[in-house]
């Protein structure tokens, strides 16, 4: 593993993840922060999603943010982490890519029975893809190596 | 508590947080993640924090981004959430405020020994405030009430 240039005596330093370690980590939890930018404020909306193989999804109802941004096939940003107060360690990934309504509606039905089933509740047959495009993550804290 | 419109028989209704309610939350969790805009990118990255009545305090390095926003008074966001994925409920806050580096040594001193020790390690003997400018939060999940 790369873990780039580290101050001396650093044992709670920044480890770049590379691609695939990104991936692993980031299927490993249930919710994840939708980010983008509206009315030049950021925007940050945690959700539950699904990492398949090409890309993020989530479910949304009709007329939500997310949808309006699928929509527009705008370029969002997805985050998600996780972090141990005991060990004091932790990792981020961060996943950049255009936003899809997913059409086909044998894809939403099975993604919208099996796979996402938001804790928001209401109605969310919309289905949304978010490409893995650039995919990026680091871990924080424990020793290095 | 206001719950505002809610779908008929949506036991799982996002409902929206008082500022309050907001605040206790944030001060209930060790990390945030702070938000910003960086060459079109939405740059997501999670700080180790504490909430004081005029703002959210995080730690930081010499040469970092949020060092560089803090010092151009930078409007940015700051998101913390939590989630119990048994009980599928949680909650979210946003703080959108100004950052700015806090120049009182004494201020950065006590800051720097007693509340702020970032995972991430390293030589992080700058302090950053983020002011408490506009606070919204909203939890998921669970019965409404």
């Amino acid at each position: 593993m790369s873990t780039g240039p580290q101050p001396a005596g650093d044992t709670h330093a920044l480890v770049e993840l590379d691609r695939d370690q990104c991936l692993a980590m980031l299927g490993s939890v249930p919710v994840g922060r939708l980010v983008h930018t509206a009315h030049e404020l950021a925007s940050i909306v945690p959700v539950n999603f699904v990492l398949l193989a090409d890309g993020v999804y989530l479910r949304t109802r009709e007329g939500s943010a997310a949808l309006r941004l699928a929509e527009r096939g705008q370029l969002v940003a997805f985050e998600a982490d996780a972090y141990d107060p005991v060990g004091r360690t932790g990792w981020s990934v961060v996943v950049h890519g255009h936003a899809h309504r997913v059409a086909d509606r044998l894809a939403v039905a099975l993604l919208d029975d099996s796979l996402l089933d938001p804790w928001a509740g209401g109605e969310r047959h919309e289905v949304v893809r978010i490409a893995l495009e650039l995919v990026n993550g680091r871990r924080a804290g424990g020793p290095r190596h």
